[in-house]
């Protein structure tokens, strides 16, 4: 694939995003409900691409957690089909008039959803984001152009050659969804200087790969480094509650996002908190890195270093430090942070208003924890990404983050004095 | 100026970001007032700058009309501090929630409006946009760091620490607002390079620095480059109001991005329409370059070539395009236009209805002038930029585009199961 190439994919994307972009929702969910068909259909098919991609990998000596999110079963092959439907059972929002107001000169102004363009869409291992990212794009009626990891490249193949099939089935443009097919980095980074052409990239992965296309980018990309996630239990905070959240936060899920990796406490609730708290977490096997005033409380742990605060362990470790304040809390989450999710357990209402107005992060919450940041808990439907960089969308993204507003005016005769 | 000095600029202005996006509207609204009382208080003191400025110029052998939007006259402070007033009036955008809805767990989940965090607004000659972008970001609850062109430099530094000063008699830190104090290149580029501590870049003045800004920057740039901006006077439109809203928007005010430069005639029209409509231009003294068919009904004009089509004239000059149909004056739109504003003359809805959806523009109006695309003659009580790109913004950027929506979660005590 050379530069032209490049370009000539670039520009079939922009030229169906426009199609796509004016076509309405009857056509794009037949394209949907298509997709989940041919999926089922063809699930031979997938699964003998996928089996040559998960033998290269053995044979490559990948540990088996990678080899586990390569590998397509029966079971992941129906959750790539249910996705589609959710997706298909999303309100379109494209077209939605979200406000509308009338000028003194009569003019009727009103903002309008409409599709950004062409997304760019870089992610490793996993082939159901090759599924799921296509559902959600064509849903909010943005052409496509996928980059999986290369060691996905025959499973990304075949499932983008079915999708591409049904939306030519429902009368769509089928270069609305492309596929880079080829694990050459110089041809990924031609794709990030074609700012004319594409609208957005989204990479999720690793902070490695997410770090090299920003580097790379001309065109903005939507992206989070790592969730650094606090939660602060207030002087006041009830303590069974604080406890479930505490470890609900750090252990349901470790190795994600937005899992805790700080906890915070105040100084007049920490003697009675902390050491049933520790208790429950050492039992579950998480590793302790204590503050001073943790220590002296509880000697018997690793001192947590300046390093530490600014970690995402992704694993059964956490740090904890005792705050002599609401304002330290929030400090120490707005410097140390990652603009990510943060967590305030708290009586006081007061203090849950001032968490809201004055911590810096993407989702901020009160009484609750940590692991409902996400697209499909806060009730977005579905997810593409998560933002802690605040243009455009902040958090986590949805069909709505797909879209742009225009401003659409209706007049009759008006000009300008 | 040195690579340091960039860095703790930047780094003040985040933290002064910080404290002004937690600061209550009532404070803001204290800083504009303090801030048009210093202006008018100070005039003396700003006009003895300015004529620095103005007597260097003329020396330099600037032209006129440059010398014009040099010059701090009483009515441009009047206007300045009006300006800030209009401002001040309007809603303070920060803390609103936009929308808010329960999820079947009892969690609230409401998206709140942040402040970006910090602005870096890059301008030409114009002294009055240091005062106006100053307003507008402070209102947002942004810290800004201003960069006015190098001849305005001793006026600029005059009304920021004025500015600056109203700040900090409001209890805000003065750091909110800050000024490039020098006309080396190389430091803005340097600036532009400071993507974890200022969050967008608003470039304001002709293409080629346009073109420099977002060539340099790592930062998020919201611009538009060019408005080649159009209407189209559909088969059955009614004559006399597109003549009306042809002539304004060519006319009324020529040297403006929203300014028609080409106008669209569908064919069946063309021949009733044409004749008066050029002759009403040839006495405004337009100019008129027509394609063949435009011509072939009155020849005595200049034909337009493919470059007509591209070009933003700024000038009373228009291309003159007679199209067969809706499809193709909507094809011409959307290759060869610039995405900024766009009207259609008619009185069939259906009609309407497509140019809304399928005109790919920031701004699409039926039956009114393109001169309407403006922050203040929308309805957003102001305007700090227009974007021509999707992300984040779209068309004419107001003080809600100064902001994020972060999510803001309620619980009593959910966890994730």
């Amino acid at each position: 694939m050379n530069k032209d190439d490049v370009k000539s994919i670039a520009q079939k994307s922009k030229h169906a995003g426009l199609l796509l972009g004016a076509a309405g929702t009857v056509k794009k969910d037949a394209a949907l409900q298509f997709m989940s068909e041919g999926l089922r259909e063809r699930s031979t098919f997938i699964m003998e691409a996928n089996a040559v991609d998960v033998a290269a990998a053995k044979k490559q000596g990948f540990q088996s957690a990678f080899i586990d999110r390569l590998t397509i079963t029966e079971k992941t092959l129906k959750s790539m089909i249910d996705s589609i439907h959710e997706v298909k059972a999303l309100k379109d929002p494209v077209g939605e008039i979200t406000k509308a107001w009338t000028r003194p000169n009569g003019l009727l102004v009103g903002r309008m959803r409409i599709p950004l363009g062409v997304v760019l869409m870089i992610y490793e291992s996993r082939p159901n984001v090759t599924a799921d990212a296509s559902a959600l794009c064509i849903k909010s009626g943005n052409a496509v152009i996928l980059k999986g990891g290369s060691e996905a490249i025959n499973s990304n193949r075949a499932i983008v050659s079915i999708l591409a099939e049904a939306l030519k089935k429902a009368g769509l443009p089928p270069e609305a969804l492309q596929f880079i097919d080829t694990p050459d980095k110089e041809v990924l980074y031609e794709f990030l200087k074609q700012d004319e052409l594409i609208d957005l990239v989204i990479p999720r992965g690793g902070e490695e790969l997410i770090r090299a296309v920003a580097e790379h980018s001309r065109i903005p990309v939507l992206k989070h480094y790592k969730g650094i996630c606090h939660v602060f239990v207030d002087a006041d905070a009830d303590i069974p509650m604080a406890q479930r959240i505490c470890f609900n936060a750090k252990v349901q899920r470790p190795g994600v996002c937005n899992a805790m990796e700080t906890m915070l406490v105040h100084k007049d609730i920490a003697g009675q908190f902390l050491p049933d708290m520790i208790d429950i977490y050492r039992k579950a096997g998480v590793e302790i890195r204590g503050c001073e005033k943790t220590r002296a409380i509880l000697p018997d742990m690793r001192p947590a270093t300046e390093q530490d605060w600014f970690t995402e362990y992704l694993d059964l470790i956490l740090s904890v430090r005792v705050v002599d304040s609401l304002d330290q809390a929030i400090e120490h989450i707005n410097h140390y942070g990652s603009h990510h999710t943060d967590s305030i357990v708290t009586k006081n209402v007061e203090h849950s208003m001032r968490f809201f107005r004055e911590v810096d992060s993407s989702t901020v919450l009160v009484n609750a924890s940590t692991r409902f940041s996400d697209g499909f808990q806060l009730g977005l439907g579905a997810e593409i990404g998560i933002s802690t960089s605040k243009l455009h969308a902040f958090g986590p993204m949805g069909l709505e983050e797909l879209t742009a507003q225009k401003f659409v005016v209706m007049g009759n005769g008006q000009v300008r004095e």
